[in-house]
């Protein structure tokens, strides 16, 4: 048995279906009469996301998160959403509860409707979270132009180092630490500056498959080539990296489940992202510059390519 | 640690999040301005759903035949569909083409537009399917009134049949078991008919969940009797439970994955209904009446209730 890896799987649906044309996005959209849709459908699954430390409801939570961020990204309100658990047999009322709580929590926390669901039995937890709102129009993962500068929301690192502390149970400096494992167990996606700014952007990616990926992602569908001039990193990754022997490249670059947006925008409204940046108190941070190319290069001593090493099922 | 049935789990869900007033619907649906929109999602999980004779492509379409069958309870063309879907890491090339034409075969079946999904790896296949339509006007579980008549789009029994065929390897007459087996394989949703018929409907549901649990869910919403005159069986049913000591009211009331449309309608539209049966040769039947009172009975010597012992998650 030949086995695949995702993209081979994706490529399978797609030539069976007929989508030769389809483009990778982070929402689906459909219309009816003059209304588009936007809708998000995401998958949470216990032996490959959730983290044994993780409670019950932080991880009811996060499959909330990470839909939240994908509309965050495109700049689009989720205003509804249906949640579908598949629970084991042995399930306690107590762990239901805490699940109905991290729904509650995540539903408040983003100002959602949940309409409804469905329970089903299953071997292991699965929350299968689709979300609905709408827009006349979404920034595409293409779009970028020579000359637009490239941002990020916030820095990377930390989720990558949050996850070592947590699964390889290393010991790091506290405050680090702790911001660490909250942004592994209690992520916040950049929803009120999605909202405000995703006008602006020419381009634009919810990071989460990590942004190796995410910036790959968009230079080859813009055809454009991406230069990383400032790492966007979380102060004390670095220090994390060497005093654990890890790399450094791979807790910023190929971790993911940071859900930051990144984007591009002409360079001429760069002082109007700042300042919705400042209003949404959101620590973005200019890390580059689209130019004429292909492929995705980090500027140290000289251009270094970055290659697309971000999350991707079955490797 | 206590343990649930999915109504104690639903109820969980529905507390924490506030919706006391909720009240359960074969879909879902919100407005985004003027427009409806109808969603249906449905789980399709390989170690409760999928018999082990049934092939990936038949797994993949009916997971997706499940909520047609809901759309078409309620009247409403299923336009557009995403789905997801978890795979065993272990899975073949070949498994994963067989389940893109499962999904393929049935959105040419049903119309349906494809509009992307997701993979993820999980412990078992599991298929999530979410549909979307819109509708100015759905009829509910509840509406049914005194003096109404009892239809169903089709006979029950026959998936009862087909799953002890092929669960328990019992030995049927060939016509009868291919005709079982089928029923259980590749079911067909009563689509074009529930299109054309729903304006007249007062009430309707989806029977998936058993016939007992369909009748005793309308009538208890709808806040009236439901009187089964006409039980309505396949032919050969009957002689099946007798040959195999096999409950007949459990093949017929009790088993589920029928895929009719349970409704009633005034009876001044009783010859309408019958016309768009015959166009679109559904064979409808004329099960009952609706009357003042509580609760389903069937009319035998004397009336007897039926019990809800239709299909429930976790029991």
């Amino acid at each position: 048995m030949k086995k695949l890896d995702e993209t081979e799987i994706i490529k399978k649906f797609q030539t069976a279906l007929g989508n030769k044309q389809f483009v990778a996005e982070d929402v689906e959209s459909f219309c009816i009469g003059n209304t588009q849709i936007i809708v998000k459908v995401d998958t949470l699954v216990e032996s490959t996301d959730i983290p044994p430390q993780m409670s019950l409801k932080d991880a009811a939570r996060k499959s909330i998160v990470a839909s939240v961020s994908d509309f965050a990204s495109k700049g689009v309100k989720p205003e509804f959403g249906i949640i579908s658990v598949n629970l084991p047999s042995k399930i306690s009322a107590k762990e239901v509860s805490e699940i109905a709580l991290g729904v509650k929590s995540a539903s408040k926390e983003f100002g959602l409707k949940i309409l409804g669901g469905d329970t089903n039995q299953g071997k292991e937890l699965v929350f299968h979270v689709c979300l609905f709102g709408s827009a006349k129009k979404i920034p595409k993962r293409k779009g970028a132009k020579p000359g637009d500068l490239i941002f990020a929301s916030g820095p990377f690192g930390l989720t990558g180092a949050g996850l070592q502390i947590l699964l390889k149970k290393i010991k790091a400096k506290d405050g680090f630490a702790k911001a660490a494992i909250k942004s592994v167990l209690r992520p916040s996606p950049r929803l009120k500056f999605g909202l405000k700014a995703s006008s602006y952007f020419t381009s634009s990616m919810d990071s989460s498959d990590g942004l190796s990926a995410t910036l790959n992602e968009m230079a080859r569908q813009s055809k454009c080539k991406f230069v990383v001039e400032n790492i966007p990193f979380k102060k004390g990754v670095e220090q994390f990296a060497k005093s654990y022997k890890k790399s450094f490249d791979s807790l910023v670059f190929h971790t993911g489940e940071e859900y930051e947006i990144v984007f591009t925008v002409p360079a001429k409204y760069k002082s109007k992202i700042n300042s919705i940046a400042k209003t949404t108190k959101t620590p973005i941070l200019e890390i580059g510059k689209v130019i004429k190319g292909t492929g995705v290069f980090v500027q140290k001593d000289k251009l270094v390519k970055l290659k697309d090493l971000g999350y991707h099922h079955f490797k």
